[in-house]
This record gives structure tokens, sequence and C-alpha cells, in this order.
């Protein structure tokens, strides 16, 4: 197997070369009533995310002076190809969905000052609208921008003296497809690669997740470096698509 | 109580006159997987309405050769002015949900013919991005859009010879409203008006269903003519609108 | 189609014309615990409806010096031509309960002063003992009965001064069946007519629910108001019967 | 303690001797759907009792040749002094539910010959209008005249040569209450015995089930003795009011 | 039927005498988080017990100066022959299971003086780990040597001046295999035997529970006398194991 | 933060140096109805781990000529260091459990050939008896070891020519503890870690499970490089003590 994969000519279903991202876009204030509202897109990927604010915190946390964040995640039946149950329906989350949830809460939490923020919970949804791969990552990297703007609420009513996220936080795929360390897999590399991972890194280049899963034979160390070298290279240009959303660019 | 309301000044928050809808909007084609995919807004009511068709039926009906239609609705958490706990984490569709999802099934099944659909089943999923009021009503008639968009496909396809829908089936809320009859209930309006109505009416005038509810004092034989009388004026402009959309028009 | 049926000879499978209520039964004290304890019979529809009294409301009305109603309805097993499941040992509520029982605790509040009550809760158990079409409208006429008789108990007691109930409520349904308007549907009526209405009125005749459905075609405004006129006189009785049971006719 | 109570002056709150069963009334047809359906009432307790005939058996007995026997119980929510939550709306069966229809089960199908019933199915469903005590054994001696009801229908259809019950079986309760055993404890005793015994017995005298539990203090064989003997004899008398109910006497 | 078994040749598949127990083992200390954990070994059935003292109460007991004690009761989903479905995954304990554990719990309540615990609650968590018939009377009378070891925990740690258990508690099965009453049933005999009876009894010999069941066709007085002796006899020597298990021997 | 940590003098609460791991050992057998069947221990961590074979698939594999592997995780209620409630009990399974439980299924998956496997499913049961640190990954390393054994099994019932095992899989945690990179987190370790990773390596050394989270601050590239390589050589230690309960060392 070659990793030397970012020269070779593409193998990619979309014809993106391996270290194509899909398109991004991140529409703020998609719906009206939360705090926070981004409508974020990864080609055609796309994640409603709410941040929703509320003045207190769950019991075990009262009188302690600090602040919690959690995060829900839910896909509409006909996000997918084909329909699949509706969770409330059934009567309960999947794993899956559990795993997702869980995993946009620690990514959150990471880069928000929980003593900052004082006695309040702020509440992240992402509900994903249409799928087509890589719906974890689109999920925190708007999750982003939407807690960001309902912190920046809180401050302009007066409630923080400053924004308590303390840096920016985004997460992309990569994985072995055909053999070549691609970035950002869409839903038909997904459902056909090798290796998976989800990586989750601050804006300056922390690293606050990295899920890897050999999908069919084990991967190599090498092939563990190359991934993670084409995450870092997208996490920067999702971090700048985040700021530009802000108005901080 | 006067209910020779359409004449009088205006009450309602919205400055709009007793008899308007508010704006409507329809927009074909929202997500790319589903058969039918429908974005309806009245107002600030936005809901995504898709048709999903499946070539079996349910047990009960196979070897009938006839078809089955079935729905499902949902709200996103933060659809609403605060945020409302998700159903699917709860493990249980409240008893809303259940009656708006069987209203929206009975309504469709009243002007698709089953025999004509043959064995094959239409999912209906009405999931609400964000409410203003009157969220079943629109979703009604966003879903005859979807569905109609669905059924399409299969003649196109060659599976069917002619589109089974008989007619367009369309729905919205009426109330009185500080003492005056009105169309099409906002939020504001709905939290706070006296009687409430749903009338779900097919597109050549006949009644679908009426649900009627008293929420303070009893209403008069009076006031559900007047009601009677918006909702058909509602109707009709609904349904030019659903043609509209359509290209039938 | 024609709608002048209450002259015309009757299809009834009963022998009953298109005006014909079955013969009602009010049997107070059925049981002994509860406040109030009624036993009603529409024919051969059988419902024990009993009124609980608590001396606390739920966590969000306390200290508003105002009181609750709420309801709850379940079916024998076998109250029906063939046994259904236990609800209970399916462990959820079917969507049909639950609409039945939000519909007779909306109905009930709409007569009961909840001002008055003050901060106590009626809870309202109807429980089919046996079904034979009606058994929503039975349980609303029943309940009627059975809160009124709690209610003098606390005049009784001397914890309330007046029986806090403002009017009575009865239900009874309307329905298309072979082209005729008739009232009262019973099982064989119910499973084959064309259109079916419930409705709920006060003992002064004002509306408290409509809800009508078009089974087969859809129904027209003459129907319409065919159905509410029968309707309306079936309510008339009904209440009557409520008064004589209650020993105030 | 004294065990020798019969002769002793009556410690009874009801003012029954200690070998006294309530009155027991055993009603059929109570209601009508039902293929065996019995109201029994041992005094102030009052059971529901219906049996329904299934023609075909759970998937782990298909093809064998042998028929099945199941038992559901209930309590309506108002049965109580005071009301108990519905089980329905908890969505689960408690523990003690679960215990008894398990018990009810064990002992009908203790006297039904499962070979010469054939595969077919039948459902008890013990429904408690009224509760004083003795729930559970008022359950089973009026589901065993519903179940026999039930069988004497298949064999007057012609589905069954003759009837598959081999004995009758009852049961009744007996404790030892302010140091005195006494038969068929109500509400008032039943809060406040020593040791509660539930006995089920066939008529021709063997043991089905025997459960003995300690309240308070641990009971000696002696007490043990004095209980059984009690027992027996009421369920003698059981067996007579079975008999005498289904015109056998 | 003879009952005059334990002089005659053995049926047992095992080779054991009608009186005989399987080799008993308590090993203490099992475990080392919980105040009390014990591992009992019935033959080839094995359950571990844990004892957990909590320093507060249930709030029904809230203020009222006493304490409380319950069980759970749990299975391995392959301590069985062939794997059963593990309840955590099914979401629900099925009826069996509930049935255990109440038993334990009330046994166990039997022999501490609630008083003298003080306001702390003693949870038992039987978990079978391998299951060979009595894995209920294993579970008791191990859990009656885990609380034993936890209550000693509270007396060595100063918080109670005594040992609260007054007495010692065991349970045992007997049943009537193949004509013979025995004793300690394994799985072989339990699935094949006519009459199966569970005794829990003090070790002073006063009966806590006696449990027992006709499979097969009913069982008469003699049989149950017979019994009963047996167990009195198990039951003495397993207290004598118990003892000496807790050094008191 | 330094992280050449392996030669500084040790600040593990265990006085290990941050290469150790704690005393593996793995007793096979330990159950004796499971397949497989292995008692796996990290020093205080103990976990059963069972495999159960059955000769059949999921419905969605029928007739494809391939095998299944799926396993559940569960923890007893006090395994723990406070007792947590029991999941049966609570009625569904935590995020986490369900997240280990996934992990554990894929983990072995990467290693057995489905196709060799034949139309049979392998079961994992992985049963925390007592937890310290580290549950999920001995119950990777304990699976592997029963599934071997139950594999070994069907070859020598002659079921299937070979083992289908195709490498050995273990599973380790790492972490930065006090700004050292160390090797297998006991729960003194695990609470107060800032970064946590669980790595699953084929006996080859090949990856199929990288999962690391920063729990307080993100971590570098470096770190991530130093818990690897920890990773590798614990795991190495691991698959040398599998093949030695194996008796193929």
């Amino acid at each position: 197997m070659s990793t030397n994969a970012p020269t070779s000519p593409t193998v990619r279903p979309s014809g993106r070369t391996p270290a194509d991202l899909r398109p991004v876009r991140i529409t703020r204030g998609f719906t009206r009533h939360a705090e926070g509202s981004v409508l974020i897109e990864f080609g055609e990927t796309r994640v409603l995310c709410t941040a929703s604010v509320e003045e207190s915190v769950p019991p075990f946390l009262r009188g302690k002076g600090q602040g919690w964040l959690t995060a829900e995640y839910g896909m509409l039946p006909r996000a997918t190809h084909t329909r699949s149950p509706r969770e409330a329906a059934k009567g309960k989350q999947s794993g899956r969905t559990q795993e997702i949830q869980r995993l946009i809460g620690r990514s959150l939490r990471a880069v928000v000052d929980m003593q900052a923020l004082g006695e309040r919970q702020i509440t992240i949804d992402c509900d994903v609208l249409q799928a087509d791969g890589g719906t974890r990552t689109a999920s925190i990297t708007g999750a982003c921008v939407a807690v960001h703007e309902a912190l920046d609420g809180l401050v302009k009513a007066g409630k923080l003296p400053a924004n308590p996220m303390r840096d920016f936080v985004a997460a992309i795929s990569v994985g072995i497809y055909k053999g070549v360390p691609v970035l950002d897999l869409d839903y038909l590399e997904d459902s056909d690669c090798e290796t998976d991972m989800n990586v989750v890194m601050t804006g300056s280049g922390g690293f606050v997740e990295v899920q890897g899963t050999a999908e069919g034979s084990p991967f190599s160390r090498a092939e563990l470096d190359a991934l993670l070298e084409l995450a870092g290279a997208g996490i920067t240009r999702l971090v700048a698509e985040q700021k530009q959303a802000l108005g901080l660019a």
C-alpha cells in the first residue's frame, strides 16, 4: 500500500484530490429562536446546529459557580438515502447517536471555560437535515460557531464580561480509501474505506479527540501519521471558515 | 361578542386583517434523497415535509393489491421559543405529537387512491425546523405537495399509469382572537385565543377534518359558521399555492 | 346523497331512527372508594368513570391558588369483540388512547372553574368495561356526573362554598351512515360510516369540541350542518339524564 | 401465641368469626364479548374475569398438538382507597402485578388438559374493579368459572368432544391476625397481619400453590398447620359456589 | 406415590441421597469495594452477593428514624446452559427476576431490625455467575452473610452499637422428583420435578416464606409435610455454614 | 510539559514505572456453560468474558454464507467504589455501555474471518465483576481468548477445518498523568489524567482502534507519539499472555 497519496491522480468518486475538503458553507441565524443557530454544509451534508442558553445548571453542579455544556444529535428520518426509522418513534436513541452526541459535548467543553461561563447551561442540538458522510465532524464544526454566537449574545447582554470560549474547535474525517489517505470522506468513500478516522482539533493545533477505526485490515503507524497530517491541514481551513462566519477573520 | 369581524380595524399582533394568511412559501426539492421533499413556510413557521416510497406494504395489507400511506411528525428541540426536550431522548412521543401525525396521515389518505397506488407505501415525515403557530396545518399542506411529487416520480418511472392523488388537500387554522374570527393563527394569537379550529379541506371544497376546541368559554353556532367561512377562503388560496409549486397552475 | 334523513325509513342495524339515542343509563356510586363513581351505559357500551380528589396540584401550578383537572382512559382487553393487547403489558398507551384522554380532560376543564376549585386536583379515570361504539362520548358524559359528585362532596365537607362546575358538559357522536345523518353511532355503524363526528357541548348549548372526520369521501357543508343539528338535540337529552342522575331535574 | 382461634370471641374488624368467608357472589355473563365472562365478589372485592379463546398458539408451541393458557391482571386506578398510578401510563407493570398474573396462569394450567385443549390459546384477564383485600384469590376463583364457561362453549360449538378442565381450582387467603389464624383477609386485616398465606387448591383437595409470608415475626409449624386447615375448609366452600354458578351443583 | 423416600435407593441424577445438600461453599470478600461481598456456591450454582450501605433512606422513610433494605437480582447472560438475553439490553426485567428480588428483600428484612439500623439503607445485589438450579435460595443464603458482614463493618466503624441482624436466614428448595421428596434440586431435577417448593427459614427455625408449586399434578398434605421436614434439616445445615463463614461457629 | 517520562522517578499512585502494566491474569474455563469462558484481571480490574456460539445468523445475513460476531458489556452494580444503578432496573443501557460494547464487537470482528466462520454467530459477553480502571481494554483482551477458545471448540467438534481467528487482538489504555505518559491507567490515574487513550492492536502490530481524548487541555503531536509507543509495547506483552493462556506460547 502506497501512502504518498497526495500527489497521485485522484481515486475519489467526487474527483477531489486527496487533500481537498468539500465546499464548506456556514450560515448564521438559520433559525430565529435559538441564542445561536447555524446551518453548516460540508458538500451535500447539511446540519442545523443550535445553541440554547439556560440560566441554571443541572443539580450536580448547583452552587459551584460553574457552568455546563451538553449536546444532543439527531438525524431526520429521510436525511439518508433510504429512510431510517425515527428514534422518537422507536422509543430510544441508537448507540451510534449516543456516541456522537457525547463526542460533540466533550469537544465543545474542551474549549469553553466553565468557570467563566458561570452558573448557566448551554445545550447544543445538532440535527442532520441531509446526510452525505461526515455528519459528526460537520456537527462539531458548526456547533462551535453556534456556541460562539450564543456566548457573544451573553456578552452583549452584559451577562458576561468576555466570551468564555478559549479557542476554536473543529473536526474532520480522514481515511484510507482505495489505498490512499484522503480528507473529508463523503458517503461513497465512507461506505468503502479501509480505515476511518475522526480528528477534533483546536484552532491552535492541539488534539481534542482522535478516533481511528480499521474497517477492513489494521492500519500501520505510517498510515496513521499520513492521516493525522491531512487532518491537521483540513482543520486549519475549517477554523478559517469559522472565523470568517463570525466576522473575526 | 361581535363576529362581523372581517371589517373591523385589526386586532392582530402582526397587523394582518382577520382574513389574511401569512406569506406562504413552498420550496420543492429542499433535500435530495427523498422521493418528495418540500420546505413549506407559513410566515415564520417552517416545516420540512418529505415523502418516502417503499415498494412493499405492512403485513396486514400484503397481497391485497392496495397501498398504504402513513405519517410521522417531529419538532426540532429548538424550533420553539424556549427549548423543548427531544422526544428521542425522552424515549417517547407526546400525546400531542401522536395526535398530529395521525391527523396528517388521515388527511392525505383521504385524497390518495390506495387501489391505484398498488402494493407500495408512502411515508410522510413532517419535521418542524421553526415554529410560530400552525405547524400541523403547514405540515398537511406541505405534505400534499411532497406526496404529489413522489407520486409523479412513480409515473415518470413507469411504475404507475397516472398519479393516484384524486384531489389536493390543505389545512388552515382559524380562531376567535379578542372576540374576532381570524384566519391562520400565529403563535401569539394561538396562545391567547378563545377558540381554535383546524380545518382540512380538499381542492374541490369538501371537508376532510374539522377540529374545533373552545380554549376559554364555549363557542356558538354563529362563531362556528364564521370560522368555517374564513377557513374555506384560506384553503382556496393554499390550494392555488400548491398547484403553482407543482407547475399545475 | 340525500340529507333529509330523519324522516326516511331507517337504515340502522339496530332499527333506531336516525335521531334516536341508544338507551342511556347512569348508575352513581358504582364503586365505593372514589369521591365520584359512575357507570354510564350507552346501549351496550359501558364505561366506569371515577373522579379522584387530591389535595395538591402538580408542581407547575403550586402557589397559584388554582386547581387542576386531568383525565386518563383505558379499555379492558376484552371490552372489544376480539381481545386487544393490554396497554400496560405493551408498555405504552396508543395514540388513540392519548387522544381520547386529552379530549376528556379538555372537555371537563371547560366547565369547571379552576380558581374556585382551589389548590386541588381532580383525576378522572374512564375505563371501558364493554365497547360497542361511542366510548369517548360516553366517557365525557359519565365523567361530568362523577366530577359533579366529587365536587358536591367537597361542598358537603365544607371545603368549598359552592360547586365550581359552571355548566354541564356532554358528548355524542354523529355520522353519515349509508348516506343518512344519524345520531349516536354503535359499533356496526361506526365501522362502516362515511363521516364520523364527535361533538362536545355544554348544558347551555355552547360548543366545547367539534371533531369531524371524513372516513371515505369528504363531506359537504350541508352534511356538516345536518350533523350538528342532530348532535345538539342529542346533547339536550343527555344533559337531562345527567341532571336526573344527580337529582337536579 | 394461641392458635386455637376458631372458638375465641372475634378480633376481626368485620365481626366475622375466624373461619368465615366474606359473602361470595359469582355473576356469569357480566360482559358480552368474551367467551367466558364472570364478575366475582369476595365481599367488597370485585374482579371481572374474562376468558378469551384464540384458535392458535404461541410460536414455541406450534405444531405440537397442544394448547396454552395464560393470564393477565390489572387493577383500575381507583379500585383502591387512594388512587394508584395507571400502569399503562407508567409504561410498565409492577413486580406485584407480574407475580399475580403468573400465579393465576399457573393455577389454571394445573387443571386444564393442554393436550385435550388442542392448538388453541385461552387468555384470562382479571381486572379489579374494586379492591378490599384478596384480589388474587378472587381472580383465580373467578377465572376458573370463566375458563370453564369458555371451554363449555367450545364443546357446544362442536370444537371439543368434552370440557378439558380436569378439576376445579380455587384460592383463598389465610393469615395470623392479632395472634389468631383467620380465613379470607379483607384489606384492614391484610394491612395489619403477622403472616399472610395464599393457598390454591383443586376441587379434590390437592395443593396447587402455597405461598406463605411472615410479614412481621416468623411463623411456626403449628401456625402453618392451622392456616392450611382453615384454607382447606374455605376452598371447599368456594368450589361449591363455582359449581352452583355453573349449574353443576 | 410413596413419600417415605429418604431410605430408598437414590433416583437423583447426581447420585445424592434425597436428603443431601450439594456441597456449599461461602467465600467472603470475593470483591473489594462492597461493604459485604460473598460468593456462595451450591454445587455448580454460583452467586455473587454484595451488600452496599448508603447513609440515607428513600424519601418515604426520611425522618422516621428507621432504615431500609432492598434487593436486586440478575443473571449473567451466559450463566445458563444456552445464552439468555441480557435484561439491560431488552430494557426490562422479567417477571421472574422481579419475583426473585422481591423475595430476597422480604427474606432479609425479616431478620434485620430496621429501627436499630437507623436511617441508612442496605442494597443487596445477587448476581448469578453460573446457574444449576437453586439460584434464589443460594442468593438468600449468601445475602445473609454479606449483610451480616456489612453490618459488622458499621459496628466496627462505631456507627452502630451492635449488629442489628436478629437472626440468621437461609433458604433451600425441596421437591417431589420421580415420586420422591428430595432436598436442594439441581437443574436436571428442577426441570423435571412434579412439585417444587422454596422454603426460607430463620436460624431459630421459624418460617419466613414457603412457596410451593405443583408443576404437574397437585400435591397432597402428606407430601407437603415431607417436604417441609426435609427443608428444615437443610436450613439447619446452611445456617451452620453461614456461622462458620462468619467465624461465629 | 515534559514527555521524556519513562526515566523520571515515578508519579504513579501504585508505584509502577510509567511503562509498567499491572499484573495480568487470564483464567480459562472460569464458568462451565459457555463455549469460551475467561476471567481476565488487570490488577484489581476483573472481567468475566464469555463467548457463546449459536448455529444461525441474524436475518440480514441469512443465506450469505458468512458468520457474525457481536458483543455486550455490563458492570455489576457494586463492581465500582460506590454502587451504580443496575441498567436492567433502569430499563436502558447508558451511552457509555453502548460505546464500549460496540468497540469490543468491532475489535474482535477485525481479527475473525467471517467467511471462514460460516453461518453461525458468536456473542461475547463482558461482565465486570470488579472495576479499577481499564475495564474496556481488559474486556477486549479477555474476549479474544474466550473467542479463540470457542472457535477451537468448533474445530475440535469437526464443524470448522481451522480456527478462523486470523490474528490476536488486545487493548490497553495510555494517558498523560501529572505530565507523564503512562501505560495501563488504574482508577486513580484515570480519574485525574489530562489525556486518556485506548489503543487496540493486533498481534502483528497493526492498529484496530485508536481513541484518544483530551480530558483537560488539548494534547500535542509529541504526546500522541509517546502514548502510541507505550501502547505498542504494552500490547506486545498482552498478546504474549494471551498465547500463554491458550497454550500457544
